[in-house]
């Protein structure tokens, strides 16, 4: 038998090794027949190394190279030698040797892809790559993006470790308790007619380990959501779950910021400075009109009710008396913006819902615009203070009901900064947001919400404000914020038994769904529960920023479709009528 | 506000702290009240440090201490002092210090619990424990078994990445392809009528992982089986996955030995003795009637059909008419077993379904029994020379039917090694079984069945006899066995989509049913795949063993009675019909 134990990968041979015989093993990359000789890549996940044949130094392994195509793996001994003159690669780590191939072994044929694996740019849908995921898997730029969230994963277990805390496997199959999203549900055959459900998260189970006393835990797990989703959102998703006892937000923001700096300096070579950027809620909203900004360009927002109030323009002094936010933000240099490329923006924030985008340029002659007429000298210098405008620079303004302004403002920004090339993969701007909300309003069910979840504590501050004005109680959660995406978010939790039963009946719970759903958790908190709090972070999104792409499945191995299908393996599928008979199950 | 931030853990001072000032948080573990000072042992996951009040130095803390109660959550501040002359506790790690309260905050009080959780000796049903699985989880024993099994996982990835294994997360929501064993089922909402299926293993994305060129893939992770459990099982189980290509079952032995030894030594101070011993499936049978001896204790077995053909002994003579096995050990100074604890025996092995037991002793008068008058001098010397006895030992033999007699023999041996106090749960004897056939016959459905699965490579001395004699072909499939128990099992896998085909075929699937379950994956071989092979280790059973519990719901947080619920949670449970409206499903 051929022994195709390799003596080096494909990407480790060098100058120092010419004259040494070597095994290697690997697929087929390119090949190359250059009259007599041929050439062959041979490939695996550390590199490419050259293989020669030569019929003269041996006339069965040429021959038998002749027949080899793409993707054929193979096996081969040979003596390394020195490329020689003018003939070496110097953008390829092995680019100096080769391999003089002795022996051959071809260890597996190969079917044509479906697609090039060794073509850097890809012309294919993504359909057809998710359907061969195990082919698209072979390309480098997969494999490093997976290699580097095993490597993240490694650096988060042995950073938290150091820092005492102990990661413990929750259970897949726990009980629905449907909240906030939709549970996926799992039957049970032993108890006919009852289910399990699949984790949204591990909250209750992480807190019941604080009430036990584990003091510091972890967990790098599996979640799920029955959504629909959204482009960058999977039906399973990667959480990095963290909860301590008698601790206090200050510890959470240094743990999380010793870990992801870590983590992002290992993965991109950029040590993210410390400590990050925190901003309260209403900062932010106040600021950029969104709980998540991008930190890494600027146009900041400004409120100017004030200024459009004394303005002569209809348009927003009606809009003031319906309750508008008058709100916008500066381009640098945006006086150079045609009117078309103003009137695409416009169509932007049409599709928003927004009926208007008012602008205002700063050129050699003033404020220019149509609108600038209903500004005396004075509010146009007032405007151009509050915007810090230069010459050269442009506003955007929005005058709607205040939702709906900073979410237009906040798109706008985002789109902006695209077009104008002010986003830059390569920097990591972090952000804590503080202070929010302990509820919102539920305009569907016409009831209180937790913002968070249910399990947040209040503000101390503003627990007096509990009954008579709960939309206005902030709460101790936090989120963290990475280049405009929520990568994290948690709290300081409601350790009182008491208070947390007064939670779930402020959100409308009837005493009989709070004992049903979570009964044995108020329960369990009455026995001793330290005060205790934590954070998830999502590891998909931080890996899809840290490995700058914008597409989720790229960072995942076998990621499911917008229609939560994968495409690989065909699933979901039908089942044997038997196994639903077993469940006491009937198709509808 | 009281900062509860502490400055030590409670297992941490030491007379060196004597004079410190301290901040101390945790859960009353005992509370004394000695005419006017009152102690109180504060408890963590780190120790107990005893804190005194004393009502002339601080009246207040003092007079609040008087009210609180076992497993209230306290923080204190205060002074580190001397026990005292006489006063110390040499068993505690913090027995010769104290911690004089000057300030107590109560953070939580606490109901009585349903048992005590300072109680070494606990009296009290699994049942109540797993429903107060949060209070039960306070005790040391449990809490230590958690952390160990925290530092295996670590150990496990650290090791393997090291050793260039990458970990790569595979779905949970998979396929349903029911082979083995019952799947978990996932109703899909998007695709009514369709369903996931929960992993039993990660098996084809490993293999497909290796068809990407990954190199080396493992994985911590979660697998489930619908299985009426056993006592050892659990419907949700961790595996610690691995797979690599281009390897041989020799590099698979020597990292798995090089793990598991790492792994044991840091766990429980012993380095297991490397390489391990291997042993055919042939011999293991032979000698042990068993795939997974217990190699701690002696009592191999023979087989004597030999010497019974030639005995006057009519039941051993009728028996090999019938095609029986004829086979014994020996019990080093069974001679001493009286007839009442030679009749237990004799029941043990009727339970499972053998009429007889037969036994002779070797006492000062030669062989003793009321079958020795069946073998003549020459034959008892055989026999006395086959099992070694020496003055005082005992044989046992059964004649049966070859796989009831092996079993039979093997609960004997496994039951006198228990009764007779050999089983040292300090010592750790790994063992490779090789050589398993590649099939079994499959009684119920009349057919071929896989051994271990459909994926193990035949063993290539016996490829010719894939059509002949199906059923002698060995498999290139090896199991890892550690004490009696099998904690892990691989094999080299087929990498040839044609052959694995003709495999699918062996064990009777159509080419229908191939192409419904298995068809992406046969079609996926033909792409290039390299030679390639793994293993997967049961971490449930490691840890039982590691931790010496037998009960491996000691080594899982949140475990599920055999019954598949979690008594803590009520889960399974009911859910709301408007779920199952949404999933288009009905109950039957």
């Amino acid at each position: 038998m051929f022994d195709f134990r390799r003596t080096h990968h494909l990407g480790e041979i060098r100058k120092e090794n010419i004259g040494d015989k070597a095994t290697l093993s690997g697929w087929v990359h390119r090949r190359r027949d250059h009259g007599g000789l041929i050439f062959i890549d041979l490939r695996d996940r550390f590199g490419l190394t050259q293989l020669v044949f030569d019929p003269k130094l041996c006339p069965e392994a040429h021959q038998k190279a002749e027949q080899i195509r793409s993707e054929w793996v193979l096996s081969v001994k040979g003596k390394v030698r020195s490329r020689g003159e003018g003939m070496t690669n110097p953008n390829l780590a092995t680019g100096e040797v080769e391999l003089e191939v002795e022996e051959l072994e071809i260890l597996s044929k190969a079917k044509t892809p479906p697609f090039s694996l060794s073509d850097e740019n890809l012309e294919v849908s993504e359909e057809v790559r998710l359907k061969f995921r195990h082919l698209d898997l072979r390309r480098k730029e997969l494999q490093e993006k997976l290699i580097k969230r095993h490597e993240a994963q490694l650096i988060a277990r042995n950073f938290l470790h150091k820092q005492g805390f102990v990661e413990v496997t929750t259970p897949i199959l726990g009980k629905s308790t449907p909240e906030g999203s939709r549970d996926y549900l799992v039957p049970s055959r032993i108890h006919p007619g009852e289910f399990y459900a699949l984790p949204q998260s591990p909250q209750v189970f992480k807190q019941l380990l604080m009430v036990a006393g584990l003091d510091r835990y972890f967990q790098i797990c599996s979640c799920f959501r029955d959504e629909d989703l959204r482009a960058d959102r999977q039906p399973e998703f990667t959480q990095i779950d963290i909860e301590m006892s008698f601790g206090t937000p200050e510890e959470i923001y240094a743990l999380l910021e010793g870990l992801l700096s870590e983590m992002f300096d290992k993965l991109t070579g950029k040590r993210p400075l410390t400590p990050f950027k925190r901003m309260t809620h209403e900062e932010v909203m106040s600021k950029y009109g969104s709980d998540k900004p991008d930190l890494r360009y600027g146009m900041q927002m400004s409120k100017i009710n004030d200024i459009a109030e004394q303005s002569d323009f209809s348009v927003f002094k009606e809009a003031l008396k319906n309750g508008a936010l008058i709100k916008g933000f500066k381009v640098d240099g945006g006086a150079k913006f045609s009117r078309k490329g103003i009137d695409t923006y416009t169509a932007f924030v049409g599709n928003l819902g927004i009926k208007g985008l008012a602008w205002l340029k700063f050129t050699a002659e003033g404020l220019q615009g149509s609108i600038a007429k209903f500004f005396n000298e004075a509010l146009q210098k007032e405007l151009m203070a509050r915007f810090e405008m230069k010459e050269g620079d442009l506003i955007f303004m929005i005058a709607d009901d205040p939702d709906r302004c900073n979410l237009a403002l906040d798109h706008l920004r985002r789109k902006i900064a695209k077009d104008e090339g002010l986003v830059d993969p390569n920097r990591f701007e972090f952000l804590w947001v503080t202070d929010f909300p302990l509820f919102h309003w539920n305009e569907e069910e016409n009831r209180l919400d937790s913002l968070h979840h249910p399990f947040t504590a209040p503000h101390p501050e503003d627990i007096h404000l509990m009954d008579s004005d709960p939309l206005k109680v902030r709460s101790l959660g936090y989120d963290i914020v990475l280049n405009g995406y929520e990568i994290g978010g948690g709290s300081q939790r409601i350790h009182d038994s008491e208070f947390q039963e007064n939670i779930f009946k402020a959100l409308n719970l009837t005493p009989e769904a709070i004992k049903k759903k979570f009964g044995f958790f108020v329960e369990a908190l009455k026995y001793g529960t330290p005060p205790h709090l934590g954070l998830a972070l999502g590891l998909d999104r931080i890996m899809m920023i840290a490995t700058k792409t914008d597409n989720i499945r790229d960072v995942i191995a076998f990621p499911k479709t917008q229609k939560a299908s994968d495409l690989m393996m065909d699933c979901p599928s039908e089942v044997d009528p038997e196994q639903l008979k077993e469940l006491k199950l009937k198709l509808n």
